[in-house]
């Protein structure tokens, strides 16, 4: 079993669930995602902006350069949702959650499957080499069961 | 980089969603889980059985025997919620859970790095030979995320 088919798994699935993100937000109007998924949860929209804001994240994390929208991580992962002042509109963020998925996208097609099983950048060498799971494809496992557990919640503001 | 490697992240994601619901699930009253997750959407008690009878049923799929509560199948996967009758109780759904996770540990435990890759029994031989990937464990893959998808709708029972 080669490495390229493992990498092929993984990253089917995380496209797949990218996929159902974008289907799903297309069916939601602004008004709807400022509506909370449930009664006092988090709005659509923060959750649209916390997803966009790991996913820029992931581009430092996997070594493949700055984050693209710095400005979302205090108002959507640092401070919980009706905390910040709003600093981006729902349809600015739609466009940003295209590009950052795009961004990491492009860089995908170009990594070989060796460049998955390299260390991200929040494990330090010493404890790479004592757990060398704590790799890239092991940050886009787990950023894709982050993704399901968002969608899981925001299919929620669907009529 | 070994197939060991690769099966460890995926058999790790798998466990740490496991242990969120039976932590989640612990913090749940079975009142609570007798209540919507949102206005209208499914029960508590739905998505527990949902889950478990999903999993149950990753037993024939992964040819590692019979399901173990097959009369999950009908009231929480083939019909919607409120529409069957009431078959089992919380308290049964909870041991049902325990139980059908453990079964599966039991059986992943004997599995050697090269049994996940092996087809599992949705696919057909002739098409798993034209895609290799649609094994094992990528079955594992897509639960975790399934598992993921309604533990982010679950926690909203919490007070």
């Amino acid at each position: 079993m080669s490495n390229q088919i493992l990498v092929k798994m993984v990253l089917d699935a995380w496209y797949s669930k990218l996929k159902s993100g974008d289907v799903l937000f297309d069916q939601l109007s602004d008004e709807q995602l400022q509506n909370e998924v449930a009664p006092n949860r988090n709005r659509g929209i923060y959750l649209l902006g916390h997803l966009t804001g790991v996913h820029d994240m992931m581009l430092p994390l996997l070594n493949l350069g700055e984050q693209l929208y710095p400005q979302l991580k205090e108002g959507f992962i640092d401070q919980p949702d009706k905390s910040a002042t709003e600093i981006v509109t729902a349809s600015e963020l739609r466009q940003y959650w295209k590009n950052v998925n795009a961004a990491l996208e492009n860089h995908f097609n170009k990594f070989g499957p060796d460049d998955w099983f390299q260390k991200h950048n929040s494990v330090s060498v010493e404890d790479f080499n004592q757990e060398p799971h704590r790799n890239k494809l092991n940050v886009l496992i787990s950023r894709t069961n982050h993704l399901s557990y968002h969608l899981g919640q925001m299919v929620f503001l669907k009529k």
